[in-house]
């Protein structure tokens, strides 16, 4: 949406670097067509833009040869996961070489007594998950894409669990990356916290692969909760819905999840899943703890919705029971899509102070009416993350810009509540135009002084969180 | 005792810089040696090095217009709080002005909707509690002494409470900084999540004020618990205790403190308070919750307790209770101090996975007795963090040959089982010479690229965490 380079004028690689590329890979070094196009589009609206290359890299020691022989020829590298980002952040706009790191699918040491695990950049979450089964201890970072957790690491991901759980920032212990230059390093560590030096590791988690590339990382597991519960209740209005969860973060309550659609979510998946849920702004909670524990959480949290009109308040410890009460939540995507037929979806993703969230949601809600869109609301508001599904036809050039107009809209309210441009998606190319407004021009100095210093001759997926090609 | 540089030379600075920060701030300008002195040591037992002046700061501009003029004349800056660093964080090895902000201490906003206030630097941690009172929140992190939060941000400082609630690492959401080139910067902001753009804030937490003054910062609060416990349980011997610790933290007893003090330090207790309590490993802990789940808590930690052989558990839920158990652990630095009198103490903080902590320990007991030092154990157990108080005569250079060396043995140790050389102390000029082990020489080149990128003229706080002079 915003005047991406596609890399239409795809060139070949220098010759020797094609070469040498050919010989070390052989079959996991490719130039076809239908490849490098999977590897230059993402699950955003953006337009595709292939990469020359792609390379297929099985462990550290090649990702650091792939970085060394592209920069000997100047040409850029950019990092491929499971390709869910949602800011364009793997397309090839200035051309260069994707490394695939979905064969880098090793859980190299599972430690449950420490609670954490050291996992090739390629394993995603639910790999992770089901590789911990039987273990008593999980991992709960879910930005609802099975991300692979070293893309998940390079966009700060999150999702629903944060609001007990934390973010990716929070989450990952120490890494091993691959320099611009081809040398390796490790940052952090094991240790739960240190005080020994710059903080690498939070450094590199959000950079998008423009500082290095995360090849291995140890993060942080918890322990599996002795029991869970789940619960749903409808409001009157979205007010009512913010009102009760600014309340519920408030008063301590350690809720693992709680999450907001609006009606025409409700509406979208009562559609898509043939469900007859109230078409009214929904939130959805769920708790961990002991027994005694989340049925004190769940009091807690019924009285309060009460108290601001809750409606149908459903509650469920059992799985299959908590299953179907999320179930609503975990379709909202494809169900939103369905409400219209060949949409793509411009999501946003701003995140405010919970004080402003009421209002931020309010307006935006007014704003939405007036502009025509379709555009429906999930949130994660217990950190005061939103995101609206704003459908267009990419054919319809109106539509297009209107959508791109109401979304910078919203930015710009989140920012002057003092909020984020982006809780949890990153910047890529679709976020650029809004980082001088959120940081500054003298604080981008400071991210551009050390891009330049880490990364001299901007190879690593340039382009990206930066302007600057 | 890392052979620091005091600044004995001490020498006038530059007339014209002497003359323009005279001609600025008049009375809160001093060159006056008893209060450069005082600005040129803490509480470590490194020699002090006092800076050729002093400036007290009352504003983010006036920190700005310091450290431009410093520059212009090529002049060192050190950021100056409370004065309670442990590593020479604040001496002023290569001279020149040390810039206090204990004048800083607005509490600018506090935000009990949002669980988050923005204080200037200069605020310390019991000011800011203090003006807390009443509002039912509360500011965790305690580090014991009552440091400033822009020196606890600038060390990445943790303490007692950093079981629950994490360190300043998790805490800070964003901060005011002046830069090397005298521009102010913000970074993060109010937000609870955000992928847009390089974690300057994370870069800067830990930082040393190497890379930036830090002069307001916006850090989280919490509910203050609805209810809180004390307990206290001695134990046959150290593992013992600590695997306890372990069971505690694997099974994800959502504890807020559990501490580890022994015998020795036990024994300092019971003659500085003329205490009558068991001389031996003892673990103090405190739970904070609903009084169901407090109560569930102490009952869990009391059967781990009973399993490993812990005798005289004692808890309590009264206030004067809570504080009569508490006493001893906050009592320990200055009765350690006092087995030993005339002693100063060089104090470790080395910091492993929990599943190493037994073994740690246990080498470093085995370690204690054969090298004659006398160095009683507190720790923070539940993050893997502890520290021995070694208490040396600095007049005895056997025995500062001894206890450095022992310290050494003890990081080496630490790093081997995947640990860090400080936990929580930061790296100042007392652990740099550990960095190169700990991390590898090419993420210290990646470090050495940033503060260039940062400071090219290397005058901000110069010669701590990295070696460059």
């Amino acid at each position: 949406m915003n005047a991406p380079h596609p890399n239409a004028a795809r060139v070949p690689l220098p010759r020797p670097l094609d070469t040498a590329l050919a010989a070390r890979f052989g079959k996991r070094y490719s130039t076809a067509a239908a490849i490098c196009l999977h590897h230059g589009k993402d699950e955003s609206s953006h337009a595709p833009a292939p990469p020359d290359a792609v390379v297929f890299a099985e462990s550290t020691e090649e990702v650091a040869a792939i970085v060394a022989l592209c920069r000997e020829h100047r040409v850029p590298v950019i990092a491929f996961g499971a390709g869910t980002s949602l800011e364009g952040h793997l397309l090839a706009i200035h051309g260069g070489v994707s490394i695939d790191l979905s064969g880098m699918n090793q859980v190299l040491a599972i430690r449950p007594e420490d609670l954490d695990v050291t996992v090739q950049a390629g394993v995603t979450r639910k790999q992770l998950n089901a590789e911990l089964h039987g273990t008593g201890i999980f991992f709960p970072i879910d930005p609802g894409a099975d991300a692979s957790l070293g893309g998940m690491a390079a966009t700060r991901a999150s999702g629903t669990n944060a609001v007990r759980y934390g973010t990716m920032r929070e989450n990952v212990l120490g890494m091993t990356v691959v320099l611009a230059d081809g040398r390796i390093i490790k940052t952090g560590g094991r240790a739960r916290k240190s005080s020994a030096g710059y903080d690498l590791t939070r450094l590199l988690v959000g950079s998008e692969g423009t500082l290095g590339i995360i090849t291995e990382l140890t993060v942080r597991l918890y322990p599996i909760p002795e029991a869970i519960s789940g619960a749903v209740c409808a409001f009157p209005d979205i007010s009512a819905a913010v009102n009760t969860v600014i309340q519920v973060i408030q008063l301590g309550v350690p809720i693992a999840r709680i999450e907001l659609l609006d009606a025409l979510a409700l509406k979208a998946i009562n559609r898509h899943s043939k469900t007859t849920l109230r078409e009214a702004p929904t939130l959805f909670f769920e708790f961990h703890g002991s027994p005694n524990s989340i049925e004190e959480q769940a009091r807690t949290v019924e009285e309060l919705a009460a108290a601001h009109g809750g409606m149908d308040f459903d509650w469920a410890t059992r799985p299959e029971d908590r299953s179907r009460l999320w179930q609503a939540r975990h379709d909202a995507y494809y169900a939103c899509l369905g409400l219209k037929p060949g949409a793509r979806a411009l999501t946003t993703d701003v995140c405010v102070p919970i004080s402003r969230l009421a209002d931020c949601i309010d307006e935006t809600v007014t704003d939405i009416a007036a502009s025509g869109l379709q555009a429906p609301l999930v949130g994660h508001v217990g950190d005061g993350n939103f995101h609206l599904l704003l459908l267009i036809n990419p054919d319809n050039p109106a539509e297009v810009v209107d959508a791109q107009a109401f979304s910078n809209r919203l930015v710009e309210r989140a920012l002057r509540m003092e909020g984020t441009c982006t809780g949890e998606h990153g910047v890529g190319i679709g976020k650029q135009q809004y980082l001088a407004l959120e940081h500054g021009e003298a604080a981008l100095d400071v991210m551009r002084a050390i891009k330049h210093a880490l990364d001299p001759d901007n190879l690593m997926n340039p382009g990206k969180i930066l302007h600057e090609a």
